[in-house]
């Protein structure tokens, strides 16, 4: 294509909508006007789908849940009047809240603010405010926060470390909406009894996003924590960042909330229109399916030009990957589907992997996130030059590093915002929440589904029953047992590698003894310490 | 294969070595002997091209250099008794200022002690960098360290905004070994602003990291900087965690350089042998090589159990792909090679895109980085039931991830180690870099140059002489102009869509007005403002 033609295709797939001032450019995707008729069909159902589900249809046939996170931004659409007031009384909720800590109406026992957050949770309940929370960071925000994903007992330990004193003046939320996921309910744990060490009464500064009866909520009001904010079960994990999941901890840093939710809610609008050229999510679908042909051949690089958007590729696995990455289709045939997202951003990823993308192997397909105003406007930029920003480098690498890709036959997207605020990030988040949507539609999956999560949890806890198994056996005996003792002794000869690996777990963590030589397993001896 | 021969399998694969605590286990990728007999010679190669790198072969032909990163932390066998010196003395040097700024012998103007590092550099000079600071965090280091890696004005800002009134009592340093680097090279400008409008002299905040001779290292001089520490020609930047670039920050935050430097060196050792099941790099290179048939067909998905560890896979992104991601081969042959490389953490990441990889595309393996010791060693851990810890829950998640990846029929490698300290943290990185050389031996490719940076660079640098004919049209005319009018003046009509960009960019930054309907950019009309 000449540059003339290339630059008549990028004016007539250019998307502009100027209530967003968002630009969507896919002409650097080689698909052609056939392609675009063949899949005008498969567009057709993914509107219809879509219509659908925002009305309130069991769109998780697997859990039989509607499917509602559209909802929370435009309530009036809600499938009933109970559910518009849901969620118009858990934003209020919300922000009385926040207000309450932010005066001081609501402060610790010994101080007479809070001064920090240390938000609990995992997946979409740390992944969505992890995101928010670094792209809206402000100087010197009302309260810091802290974030606590995992059941790594040192990294609890270290962000507990780093608050020092503070923990005194640090409100804790603690966000599970089964309120049975191992993770946070343990990280809850170790923090509760670190506040109990310190002579704290964690009750006093603790709250909880949860569904309303889970365990969570339960233990909450029985130890009288300061509050609990309602989760649904029309809310899956990886689009809960509009709900109280991500409304709380935003809120509490003094970020916009209302502007979060209308961003999301002009997107929403901007989504709806029922025609592929005037649809920014649609344009993504079609981009995604062309580039991998459907199958997810093709790798999605997520490349913002902002360093603070540099979690929105962290955010964008969990949505993309979780919703996507499915063994089998709505018919029950297999079709292993997903697309693989991962990138942090430019331009300093120019300086990590762009090299294999501009030269290397050509399995993936680069989305561009620019950001037109670089400073959030804040004033007068240095000029390094006569003329020469360091806002115009990080634009010139974009332009230069889109263009070398597109002459080495790699396609890319651009995704233009105006600014990074909280109307746009609530913007962004919608568009690949409705973009995801109408993928899965058009590859015919469940995408508000997760089975492969509840399998892990299963065999992890399976792991867990047969430690016990060990330690019992190893504390039972008066000598030193061998590793195919121990598996015969509890009937798991098939689990022998698991056992071993448990044994030296333990060992590693001087819970028991090992003896022999660690390179032959058969070898060793277990006794307890 | 039934369990019997699954965990004899593994017991005949697992290597193990003493000295670094080091298990790794690839009986979970479905290799035979066959292939491992068939694949032999080409390992015989690696082993001998390994040598004379080692010897101080011109290892990169492209650039006419030498291979040293091997001799950071082994100077007794670099090539030259100048080269000996020239390790030993900068590890000499980076301790005693470490001492001085730790003392306060060496001081900020105002104050007695630095309390503050800002760390400037990008790729290599911050990946290392970012990877072991947050590895080896202490609750109480000595200095804090925020780094700064883009050349984005507005990420920049919040760095030093966070700093506050820290910032007089903050130590600059500033990577970057050829001086020449557009994004350092801005955020140091930056910086260096900020001093002067704080009424700060810079100078005496400011340390580089540099090659001898460079701009940067002519400008410290010239300005009287606190210190200069030389980086070498044959040291590249993705292998430079060892060198001043990782070792002085590291040193300054009260990380154990030594230590480092022992298990790199203790690693280099084991991974010397010239047998492939006695040497772990060898075994993840035979590892990555029967995954992905020798042309990165798979993508390698990092997950350290370890929150330590979650930069892991962003350091080795750059590692691995830049590396790798090369065009041609060493003959000239067009062969598109690579390995591309994502992930966070575990247990997290099972509540992110774990889904995918057990359902999903099948298109990656997945390697297991499991640390043994739970606490490093921090005592007595909280039970959550009797007998059951958060570690243990962790441990478990590993064990029943692996497990189902493998039911699933999804390839995996786990690396284990006893514990995140600073011996093993430099093994890790001596481990992947030994990898990542016999891989490159495998498919025959140049592992130590990276074209494809030096073309985005210039990319970039057209599309700023560009903006500046731009603004020189706008400028200089009396009345708005199109964009084809400006295109036209500049004689620069294939370029018109760069233009229009340029344009947008300038406009959202109030530096130019733009008038028109903004979805055609044919009818913008540019003027100054």
């Amino acid at each position: 294509m000449n540059p003339a033609e290339l630059w008549q295709r990028y004016q007539d797939w250019l998307y502009y909508n100027q209530d967003l001032g968002l630009y969507v450019d896919i002409s650097r995707m080689k698909f052609s006007q056939d392609f675009l008729t063949s899949i005008e069909p498969k567009f057709a159902k993914a509107f219809a789908d879509m219509k659908a589900l925002e009305a309130g249809a069991i769109a998780n046939p697997d859990e039989q849940r509607m499917v509602g996170h559209y909802w929370l931004r435009s309530p009036e659409i809600a499938p009933s009047p109970e559910l518009r007031d849901a969620i118009n009384s858990t934003i209020d909720q919300i922000e009385t809240f926040a207000q309450a800590i932010h005066s001081g109406a609501i402060h610790p026992p010994t101080a007479t603010k809070f001064t920090d957050i240390v938000s609990i949770g995992i997946g979409g309940s740390a992944l969505g405010p992890q995101f928010v929370a670094q792209a809206l960071a402000v100087p010197n925000p009302p309260l810091n926060i802290s974030f606590i994903d995992n059941t790594d007992p040192n990294g609890i330990d270290l962000v507990l470390s780093q608050l020092g004193d503070r923990l005194a003046t640090t409100l804790v939320i603690t966000i599970s909406k089964s309120g049975g996921t191992p993770e946070p309910n343990n990280a809850m744990q170790e923090v509760k009894a670190v506040y109990a060490q310190a002579g704290l009464d964690f009750a006093k500064y603790a709250v909880a996003v949860t569904g309303i009866g889970s365990n969570l909520d339960q233990l909450a009001k029985k130890e009288g924590w300061i509050e609990v904010f309602p989760m649904y079960d029309w809310i899956g994990g990886r689009t809960s960042e509009l709900s109280a999941v991500g409304l709380l901890p935003a809120a509490l840093q003094g970020i916009d909330i209302r502007s979060l939710l209308r961003g999301a809610k002009t997107m929403d609008s901007a989504t709806r229109v029922e025609y592929v050229k005037q649809n920014p999510a649609a344009l993504l679908a079609l981009a995604w399916y062309f580039s991998g042909d459907g199958k997810g051949l093709k790798d999605m690089v997520i490349l913002p030009y902002k360093d603070r958007l540099l979690l929105f590729s962290r955010y964008l696995q969990q949505l993309v990957m979780e919703s996507l990455g499915k063994e089998k289709d709505l018919e029950g045939n297999t079709v292993y589907q997903g697309i693989a997202v991962y990138g942090n951003k430019g331009s300093t990823d120019q300086h990590a992997y762009v090299q294999q993308l501009r030269e290397g192997v050509p399995n993936f397909f680069a989305t561009f996130i620019e950001v037109l105003n670089d400073t959030s406007g804040t004033g007068v930029q240095l000029e390094l030059e006569p003329g020469i920003t360091s806002g115009d480098y990080l634009s010139g690498l974009l332009q230069g590093t889109r263009q070398a890709l597109y002459e080495n036959g790699r396609d890319s997207i651009t995704v233009t915002i105006p600014s990074v605020s909280a109307f746009t990030i609530g913007a962004l988040i919608a568009l690949y929440e409705r973009a995801v949507s109408f993928y899965a539609s058009l590859v015919n999956i469940n995408a508000y589904h997760q089975p492969g999560v509840e399998a892990g949890k299963k065999a992890a806890a399976a792991v867990l029953a047969l430690q016990k198994q060990v330690v019992a056996v190893i504390a039972n005996s008066k000598t030193p047992v061998t590793l195919t003792e121990i598996a015969t002794q509890i009937n798991a000869v098939e689990q022998t590698e698991v056992i071993y690996r448990i044994l030296r777990h333990l060992y590693a963590n001087q819970r028991i003894h090992l003896k022999g030589n660690f390179s032959m397993p058969s070898s060793l001896e277990a006794s307890l310490k």
